[in-house]
């Protein structure tokens, strides 16, 4: 589906239609409404007078045996008696009534069916089946099934609106700002739609998907990406079934600059509880999802105010290019209210520029502050030009990527003022100015009405617009995969190869380093062993529950092949001494003493890349969760970055004088296991080194533990 | 000030008043407006029209010999040509003029003065000058002052509009619910004033307090904490020069039941600049603000809408007495973002009683959810009764403390409805309603109405609704001082009597153990060393640059009196055989292996109490800010407390099958500590344990290293 979803056929009533599916859906010659009800006021009453009132201009054809015409439109007592070609069937029947109709639609040609009715996933085993063979029954049909437990969808471009939710009484896009929502939620669509209108979003597109019969949210948001009337999506979800086709959707709207944002709810166990026993789905991999999100730059949001207003921003300002902002403000107070909320949501308040200093003093009284935040005083605005002037040089500063402007009792002809200079700046500027005006609307409104116009969304609260600048900045983090692989991939697949994982063959496959070791039972042996290991040896008694080894004077570091015997025969009798049975005495190289990381792997889940995580080894990682992930494979750079994000990465740097650990080390290692999970997608479940202890630079960094597991064993879906 | 502030003498115009100057000024029996403009439209003209149009019932005085009269006023050329008592007076001349009109008003027998103009402290050096000397011409009048640079007060049980903010022009205390606000900032002052009417919540009192010279926020809301007709106190506060002060706020309103809520700004770095640029203030002690707010149940927010919610949910809603919450929902989508959002606040959803689900099940269809969640559905809301039928359910469960509805398209008549229910839900149930309304107003106005009129706060986001919960369920943390002290005052006394600080010496006299240790030069020596220790010691190599004694082998561990002669010798040998210079060998008591644990305490502040710290030993405390603190002294349950809010906790608790610490130990060393500063105040500035080590429960804690030092030089003030 390639330009609009809105150009081709719409509105041709001629009985050929070449495109696709969900083209003809969004944008149908005619729409049949089965079980339509003609009882005003009753909510399956709805969508033909939304249909009606929207300025819907295809065919609209009433299908219910029940009455001759509803509304002036004649009333068919079944789908086939519809004349002329049918693209989009609204089922407005109870449950058990679905699939007949499913088939009805197929066999008069339609595109697709809107199912309203609930009864189905949401309601246990029954209602689980019963979607099943509503999913057999529209592929067998040849038709796209929307829902069922849905509220259906708008498109604007045709004035379709097929729904009834009740917010769709006042969605007459005020101003179409080529924003869309497409979600689960029927209920959370709704507060979108109404929300929307409130703020004067006109929405391009709507859909509600529910229990995901057959579309589900990412194909319908896939189609959108390739609108050239939608710029920005907004995503509410559940639960994502096949990463492959969500990385695909991230990927796609990435490289046509569109912008999606998603709010993902059921994150915790609790929240996971509620939309289980709520769509009966199954929750998707949280990691994959996130990360795939980061990677193509898709903006996460947690709250549905969010969601409208980062979407709102995005389709009305220019993008925000990094996390620097400066604040303007009308009270020192919210500034420094705002400075507390950057700081805690990673914005940098940089110094302004020397020279926007020097522009600012003769706008801004003695007592304001030309520091950032810039404090204009509620003073300026009696000055005509003066609030305007600090915006546009303020944001002509290149040390700042936003503008936050927070605005507290500018009130009446002020306001409006004020209001105006601030839309003339944003259109203006190449980045964007976000507004919180922290004053009831009765004295505000004329303002408020200057920013709704314009699009602008107005904040309520200091968090709120620090918030969405914070969301605003997240970029695409293009981790690249290696140019050139590091690993030598054809010694990699000879160990996958063989039945069983082995960890330790795997790391030399790889090229990790590990430690050497052996157990002897001779003075001679041990002195061959060292020599073997060309270094000084760490020599330890082996076996038997020596949990204290060297208490007992068992333990013997530093030594040289030719010191390799006497070490040998002293461990031997410390053992005697203290009758302690042993099997032996363990020839181990020596391990340098250094930080202590974990690298860890996981493959591939329901369709997400595998990804590689790193975090400080022993217990810190597990109490205090202090870890890094990325999709593999990841190269230096990426690698790199993974470790900066660690709060513990100053450990590698140099903490208090210590010599600097060997990140290149650490690095290569990384590069290599998630080269290794992404080479060996499907042969490896789990791949653990813990702990790789890394050196201090240029002494390199060695794997003492690993751990690899095979895959799990595939999901036991039911398709 | 017992009482109300307005009870005795208000509006009786004779000479004598021995009410406290502060409830003269809230209560003035008159009110003289010096330099009041006669120019409709002037921001200086506000206050007489706001004082008329409020109905203030005492004597208003306009005073400006440019005018005869103002707006039907008589009006004076100076002040001591008012006729009558005058108890306020409203100084709006500019700065430079402002100390002569406080000694007229001194003259005149005035209470107290507010003084608008700014130019003060704000400014600069010139600017603190005038502040300092306007400060002691109110000491030498024997007025208070309120400002300068400030905005004014209201008191609605006074109909007293002393003010210009815009705010004002329609703060008519549309439902007074005894919410008060006292804030530096005026301009937030402002957007309180006006959000709170938007929101149909009246305020009692409202004070601006700006650069006080005199008055400061913390004395103003202390004499609102006594009248009866205040039972929440909104601040706004940037700096609390007065921790003693405080600290007595916060207990008085405590023992009194009264709830403060307090919004603080300038904690980040860039927001100290912002306040310290905008009030000239110094910023305060904040671990101490923190530490006495929560102590006595002060409850913290962090942005005004907060503010406004929690004051408004706490005078109109009944207490919330734990983190247990439950979510009844019209949308499953809504709830599970709940439920994602009280994991992240630190609420807990429990199950409901199964009481609680049997009584809901006939209630709700099929397809909705009895977890908690409480998914209502949307279909319920076709039955008459059913959803207020549901809340009274849940509320009465025993296993939740408080009950969030999430409201989504419910409309018109149905919200309405549901409204009423909830009103009358609310006003039975002994735990609070809050709700969250995910609709635009239009839509919803009538339902809206109902609530606004029974003070309850509709919340727009689910997030601001479930922090606003987070907020409400902060108890106070009355740590107890032990009912009898643990230490030895007279001992700790005669080590703090000494000229020098001396940490092992504090560490005796508090009977808080640490390693003995000395270094002998012969076996015979080391013998009668460990003998006297009367255990197995550590004996070492000491001195000369041995930094890896285990490598040489230079540690001989668990050595007994028997022993000794033979390590000795052992050890000498070995440092002969490396050639390496010893100062003799060091006996130490072996130091069991345990957990490490760092305990710090530092001096009173700014007149706040001192504060006893916990974190977990090594680098981690540093990177990962894993530290909890309290103020000193607490017995030990406090102590306990504060362990168990560590991330490490289970390390001391038995991490991963091993045996839990002795944290009875660790315990009494926090105690101890905690009692030598607040015992040793003023004596000790620094206390640092470092590390603390807890070995295995049964077997002790022992202080390896310790510092402390003298306090650090009393603050250079002013006065």
């Amino acid at each position: 589906m390639g330009g609009s979803i809105n150009t081709a056929h719409a509105g041709d009533a001629g009985r050929s239609d070449d495109r696709p599916a969900l083209a003809r859906m969004f944008a149908p010659r005619s729409v049949a409404l089965v079980g339509v009800s003609g009882r005003p006021g009753s909510t399956m009453a709805r969508p033909l007078t939304f249909l009606v009132e929207h300025g819907f201009a295809g065919e609209i054809h009433p299908v219910n045996p029940n009455y001759d015409e509803i509304d002036g439109h004649p009333c068919h007592p079944s789908l086939d008696a519809v004349p002329g070609p049918v693209d989009l069937v609204l089922v407005m029947v109870p449950a058990a009534r679905v699939i007949e109709v499913v088939h009805q639609a197929g066999a008069v040609g339609a595109a697709g069916v809107i199912v309203f009715a609930s009864g189905f996933g949401e309601t246990g085993d029954a209602g689980a089946d019963l979607q099943t063979r509503l999913r057999d029954a529209a592929r067998e049909a040849g038709v796209r099934v929307l829902g069922p437990n849905c509220q259906g969808l708008l498109y604007a471009p045709a004035s379709l609106c097929a729904t009834f939710t009740s917010a769709a009484v006042r969605a007459r896009a005020p101003r179409e700002a080529g924003v869309a929502y497409v979600g689960q939620s029927g209920a959370i669509g709704g507060s979108i739609l109404d929300l929307a209108n409130e703020m004067g979003l006109g929405l391009t597109a709507w859909a509600s998907t529910g229990n995901q019969a057959d579309l589900d949210l990412v194909e319908v948001a896939r189609a959108l990406v390739d609108d050239d009337a939608v710029r920005v999506i907004m995503l509410y979800v559940e639960a994502v079934g096949d990463g492959a086709a969500y990385t695909d959707l991230a990927r796609a709207a990435f490289e046509r600059g569109k912008t999606l944002v998603v709010l993902r709810s059921g994150r915790s166990a609790a929240g996971q509880r509620a939309a289980a026993s709520h769509t009966g789905a199954m929750l998707g991999n949280d990691a994959g999802f996130r990360l795939v999100s980061q990677r193509f730059g898709v903006i996460q949001v947690e709250d549905l105010d969010e969601l409208l207003a980062v979407a709102a921003a995005r389709a009305a300002l220019a993008p925000m290019r990094g996390r620097r902002i400066a604040v303007v403000t009308t009270s020192g107070g919210a500034g420094s209210l705002a400075a507390d909320r950057c700081a805690e949501h990673g914005l940098a308040l940089p110094e302004l520029a020397p020279v926007t200093r020097d522009a600012l003093a003769p706008l801004i009284p003695d007592f304001g502050a030309l520091a950032n935040p810039v404090d204009v005083t509620a003073q300026i605005l009696g000055s005509d030009d003066a609030f305007g002037a600090v915006c546009d040089t303020v944001g002509a500063d290149d040390s700042v990527d936003a503008v936050l402007v927070l605005l507290t009792m500018v009130v009446g002809d002020n306001g409006r003022k004020l209001a105006r200079d601030l839309v003339r700046t944003a259109q203006a500027l190449d980045k964007p100015i976000l507004v919180a005006w922290l004053a009831g609307h009765d004295l505000t409104a004329e303002g408020r009405a200057e920013l709704r116009a314009a699009g602008m969304p107005v904040f309520a609260s200091v968090d709120g617009a620090v918030r969405a600048a914070a969301r605003l900045a997240q970029a695409a983090v293009i981790d690249a995969a290696p140019s050139k692989p590091r690993i030598d991939r054809a010694r990699l697949d000879a160990v996958l190869a063989g039945g069983r994982l082995d960890g330790e063959a795997l790391l030399d496959a790889l090229t990790v380093s590990r430690p050497q070791s052996s157990i002897v039972n001779s003075a001679a042996a041990a002195r061959a062993a060292v020599a073997a290991l060309g270094a000084p040896a760490a020599l330890k008694l082996a076996g038997g529950g020596l949990d204290h080894k060297s208490d007992i004077g068992g333990v013997r570091l530093g030594v040289s092949a030719e010191a390799a015997e006497a070490a040998y025969e002293s461990l031997m009798a410390a053992a005697r001494a203290k009758n302690v049975p042993v099997a032996g005495v363990q020839v181990q190289s020596m391990i340098e003493s250094g930080v202590e990381l974990v690298i860890g792997a996981t493959a591939a889940a329901e369709g997400f890349p595998p990804i590689v995580t790193v975090g400080l080894g022993g217990v810190t990682t597990e109490l205090y969760r202090d870890t890094a992930s990325a999709l593999a494979p990841i190269d230096a750079d990426g690698a790199r970055a993974l470790l900066r994000r660690l709060r513990a990465w100053p450990l590698l740097d140099g903490f208090r004088g210590a010599p600097p650990a060997d990140v290149d080390a650490a690095v290569d290692v990384i590069v290599r296991v998630s080269e290794a999970m992404a080479f060996g997608a499907g042969r490896i479940g789990e791949f653990e080194i813990n702990p790789l202890i890394v050196a201090a630079a240029g002494r390199g960094a060695m794997a003492v533990d690993v751990l690899v597991s095979p895959p799990a064993a595939v999901d036991s879906r039911d398709d």
